[in-house]
């Protein structure tokens, strides 16, 4: 991966596949993904790691499942959140978004576990750019 | 720090201080912070750690000197970058930016060696929101 900035709606345009996330830098042993997403995920957790989202584009809902039972945050563009690890959660974008998440290189886009996977989900740790 | 969603307009809107990191919400053992600047940073290297960057408002220019000698970046709003550990680098913005950045929590604003610090630039891990 070369060192050069990169714009996130180029990154952005350079693709349209939904819920397929692609790496664009890596910090540590981390990366940072971009993601273009409509309608629903699936219900999944990471049992090891929190996960964090950015809306770049669009309003993202994401529904929990904790100790208090199911909610869910809803986060405009211009906004983050962090799901904490253990937590079920199933994001979704009725109306589309584009999304920037940090997250453990090699962490799954279904986590550890998820119900059935639906086609229009993609099971990866995220592609190249 | 309760677990909502943060509106980074929102976030930027509660300081005015520059060059002087806020923890907007934590992913693991890292923070995710937000900081208002303008002017010229110092020159710094972080020995263990890559820096990430995301341009929120404004540009942001980042020198940096490694074995191929001194270049500089320029990130326009809406790119990122990551500096790679061990390298030098000075952040400014001439005409003034709101940035994100991603790091291991505890990590310095001045890195691990860094020349002499001029009032304007605070020396923090980042500050509550």
């Amino acid at each position: 991966m070369s060192n050069e900035p990169v714009a996130l709606d180029h990154a952005l345009s350079t693709f349209d596949a939904l819920w397929s996330p692609r790496v664009i830098t890596q910090v540590n042993d981390y990366d940072v993904r971009v993601a273009k997403v409509e309608g629903e995920h699936v219900w999944h957790v990471h049992e090891h790691t929190d996960e964090f989202f950015l809306v770049l584009r669009g309003e993202l809902d994401i529904a929990l499942r904790d100790a208090d039972g199911e909610r869910h945050v809803t986060l405009p563009r211009g906004s983050v959140f962090t799901v904490p690890r253990g937590t079920e959660h199933k994001p979704s974008a009725p109306d589309g978004a584009a999304i920037l998440m940090f997250e453990p290189t090699g962490t799954l886009s279904v986590g550890d576990r998820h119900e059935d996977v639906p086609s229009h989900v993609d099971v990866t740790p995220g592609h190249a750019l």
